[in-house]
């Protein structure tokens, strides 16, 4: 493999060109033909694989099914709701010719789904025996990007798209907070990541919602990343729809619909909760190689070794790998190993071999010693490593949530607001206003990014124009990918 | 759930409409919005995810890796390969316009991947110890459709794709060889199908492969399928997207690539393939529900009872279900599940319940006494239905092979190749002439399926023209869906 050196941009210098680096030179990413595409290369797609094994079994546990609908539908089903098609109108793709002809209607590729869901949900509702209807789809979908970023902003992503119908408003409220529960789980429990759930403000609505519900993702250089979305759109897509249902008395009645999704996006958000200067930092739950054994010298036996070493490991649910490249040297492995955030990596020479140990490395520490290197009981290797592997973990996860902590100020001043989203996030009292909100974008670049969910009720003055605040509860505020 | 009644045109009276009546009411697929478009419900996506379990595992086993490519690409890349473009042109979606503008180069929507993946692969690839590369994508692709069947002729699909770029034409054809030999296994370990693996006669190639393989399956009308399909490219991708590697002496040379995919139409295949007169009739490996339990009468102790035995039978990794819809009548969801082919069926009742016992009844029987309902002890439950269920999946692989076997007649002269086409399949010598096909066609609308790998080496006249025979081995000839 080709490579100008392994070295990244350190990620204090310049966070984008470290992040470019680290997703190209990890193979993550390769950018595709056409403005804003990608191609997710297998060491990218693996961390998908597993991060949608894991969310699917929990949208599954919940009670709802998977199902696919066309990725085409006809633009006038955009139009029926109308701030849908406003949202959406100016991303997207269409499809003008097929077979060889042009087409009597020209066709939409889906940017979400919840119009041609709407359509079926329509015909297949009828009861109230029917209803909760619950289901999910995984699937691609296409909006035109204008500043794309790999895997954060790209004119084609992949996601699943949950949604709901239901008989009241309150049974579609607990689904929406159901869904920002599992994303929220997914986010801390396998990708660690410090995240904040809570309301968007009005304007940071979905189009078409009554109400959008968020997880917040600190990254590490202080900026919001939009981590997963729960929206309740009350009866505005069944009236667009006719999704209703004969109620017990017999009285046709709207239904109330949710919709959910999660993205290939948390990739990206995964590289800039826990990368640092030396490249990427996986959680094990979504390394694609959990550890990697490197056999040190020419002869046969480390290699031999580090096979059985592997099977052992794999046997115990562990992704091993043994890098077994011939032409490449140790150092150079350990270096892109390195960069590529696999958390633990073993030696094993032939004096490691002789003692039945093997060099235990760990991607990086936090709040402990640095360690260095350890030599561990080839005999004991399973059982350890799994302990190893999940309080690697537990630390990743921990160090989020300090980051994030540590980088959010409550803040009752401009001075320490602007001081605060320079580095993180505000916690602030706002007025709710969307010209006072413009003029703290203008200087700060910052923006409302939730309400959270576990705020305690306040009021008083803005913390910008000193009128008084909206939302009952402070805001979180902070400049966003 | 409103329903017109439960009954499905016999299998036996109208195939075609037997066929359609059972997707539909077993509420696998809706027809979406675009001409040969399809929704694919929870009851079909769920055996599409259970096919698509099994194929990942045997793919990545032997070495695969999944990636992601974009959806759509310039038009000029399908003009790279001359019998590409030609033989997949009058079916492409053509993308001219995005965020509102037109686009300065018209996209194509694939209809397959060999040409993006080409671009990248010659990206990737430069010495021979970047090779082989093994490579999968699962996904949707779309294809103007003009006679749309659900999921055996729909505009889009799902599938996946294989792609793999080698240094020799013998690894390439290994490589061919393997993909086919994991889609008979999954056809017929999984689909329990009744398969012949051959390779295809020149014209019936995929445009742009030098060879192409196929696993045929025979439907219970005698038809056949084409499941599967793996092809060697030769060089002639490799030469069109610039795909050569450094060899060990340093010199460039060209690549040799195949691509093989397996997709949604196989759900169509399985239902085809086992279904009778009640409707589907679903091998256990890939059926939602492997057991049915219906509680039977207004207690609470049937439904309780119902449930647990449920938990205990998911526990031993049977996917069971209880039936508690309280306003349908036990007959009435026997009916349902009959149609709906689920392969065994428990009911519960309190005189079941006093004897600690449930009635079992099988989908179907084959080569066996019919049966009838069969007391089976609950606490004996899980075990037993584990065996019922492997007993059951192999009762329906023997009984698609031994229909294949019974319509399948080897015959040397018109009138019995006539006859043979007419319910099933001919194993016949021919001379390979396109003038001489195309008279077959009109004759019996019966054409080549595959020279399958297993024929004795055999030479002849042909059995239309008397002309000698090509191929040196005997044609399968039936009717193809």
């Amino acid at each position: 493999m080709a490579r100008d050196g392994l070295g990244v941009t350190p990620q204090s210098e310049d966070f984008a060109a470290w992040y470019n680096d680290v997703v190209f030179r990890a193979e993550m990413v390769e950018r595709g033909p056409v403005r804003g595409s990608m191609v997710i290369r297998p060491y990218g797609y693996r961390i998908w694989e597993l991060l949608q094994a894991d969310l699917d079994g929990r949208i599954k546990a919940t009670g709802h099914q998977n199902a696919y609908f066309p990725l085409l539908f006809p633009q006038s089903y955009m139009e029926r709701e109308a701030e849908h098609v406003e949202g959406f109108a100016p991303e997207l793709f269409t499809v003008t010719h097929a077979g060889g002809k042009e087409l009597e209607e020209p066709l939409v590729i889906r940017p979400t789904s919840e119009t041609i869901i709407g359509m079926m949900m329509a015909k297949w509702i009828n009861s109230h025996r029917d209803l909760p209807l619950l289901l999910n789809q995984w699937a691609n979908v296409l909006r035109w990007e204008m500043r794309p970023r790999m895997f954060l902003r790209t004119s084609e992503f992949l996601w699943q798209e949950g949604h709901t119908a239901h008989a009241t408003a309150d049974d579609a409220i607990a689904e929406t907070m159901l869904a920002l529960g599992i994303y929220n789980d997914v986010a801390v429990q396998i990708g660690a990541m410090g995240t904040v759930p809570g309301e968007k403000t009005p304007r940071e609505r979905f189009a078409g919602a009554e109400r959008t519900f968020t997880i917040e993702a600190m990254m590490r250089d202080g900026r919001a990343l939009q981590a997963g979305t729960s929206h309740f759109m009350g009866t505005r897509f069944a009236s667009a729809f006719g999704i209703t249902y004969t109620g017990e008395s017999g009285a046709a009645e709207l239904c109330h619909t949710t919709s959910w999704g999660m993205s290939t996006r948390m990739i990206g958000g995964l590289i800039m909760t826990h990368g640092d200067d030396k490249g990427l930092v996986l959680p094990p739950a979504v390394a694609p190689y959990q550890v990697v054994i490197v056999p040190i010298g020419r002869a046969e036996a480390p290699l031999d070794a580090a096979a059985e070493l592997a099977a052992g490991l794999q046997l115990a649910g562990i992704r091993a790998h043994v890098d077994d490249r011939p032409q490449l040297s140790p150092g150079f492995k350990f270096n892109d190993w390195e960069m590529r955030g696999v958390p633990i990596r073993l030696e094993l020479g032939p004096r490691d071999l002789a003692a039945g140990t093997a060099l235990m490395s760990r991607r990086l520490t936090y709040g402990q010693a640095e360690g260095g290197k350890e030599a561990i009981p080839l005999e004991a290797a399973p059982g350890l490593l799994t302990a190893e592997l999940a309080a690697f973990q537990a630390m990743l996860a921990r160090r989020a949530a300090d980051f994030r902590d540590e980088h959010t100020a409550v803040v009752d001043t401009w001075p320490e607001f602007a001081a605060a989203v320079a580095v993180g996030w505000a916690l602030a009292l706002h007025c709710g206003g969307e010209a006072c909100e413009d003029e703290i974008k203008a200087l700060t670049t910052a923006s409302p990014r939730c309400i959270p969910l576990a705020g305690e009720p306040e009021q008083g003055p803005c913390v910008r124009c000193g009128g008084p605040s909206a939302y009952g509860k402070r805001v979180i505020f902070g400049r966003a990918y």
